[in-house]
């Protein structure tokens, strides 16, 4: 895929901190696999290089998910939503999303974490 | 599905506006549908009824979606991600979930975005 112009970066709306959220779903299960924010120099190296790329908001840099664990996300598809505030990629996914070694971010259902109330 | 208590709801990632991230998701099609934000009251309210609630930002309101269209959400399965910080929700959804009449907001490829870059 292409990175994008400048016109077209305009269009999608950042939020004040110049982030967009990303949602991202396995392309064959339909798994949400889990969400994190984009800026705009991550969303073309995404582009660019057709692997996930984050913005990491505690550590203030860019994040090539999988980098060092190999768990890399192939990005398949992408999508923006009706008022282009979010984007949504389907990857194919070299190994668990999450930093558990859980497939998604969203093993826990609400319930459970209800009763075992952890960030993990 | 119950409503939380204080302390589950503290142990959630609320954003600097008291906000947290909800994801739909068709709970058949496995589609994205829509991503919005929740407050405390919109998250309890949502859980008390079995239907999506969501804080519109710009109303400043809570939002039950459907109210006007008839097109609610009835939450099947609710999930929170490892850091707590973004909700899950599979639902069986009653219509349309865009504004704009497509069955999920995601219904543009970015590029298509690209090559029409508008907020609809």
């Amino acid at each position: 895929m292409q990175a994008l112009d400048e016109t077209v970066l305009s269009a999608l709306k950042w939020d004040q901190d110049g982030l967009i959220a990303a949602i991202v779903q396995d392309h064959t299960s339909k798994d949400v696999l889990m969400m994190a924010w984009m800026n705009r120099e991550s969303l073309q190296k995404t582009l660019e290089i057709g692997e996930t790329v984050f913005y990491s908001r505690s550590r203030g840099t860019l994040w090539h998910k999988g980098e060092t664990s190999g768990h890399t996300q192939r990005v398949v598809a992408a999508y923006v939503d009706c008022d282009a505030d979010v984007l949504l990629f389907q990857v194919d996914a070299k190994g668990p999303a999450c930093h558990t070694n859980n497939t998604s971010c969203f093993f826990r259902s609400l319930s459970d974490f209800a009763e075992r109330p952890e960030r993990l």
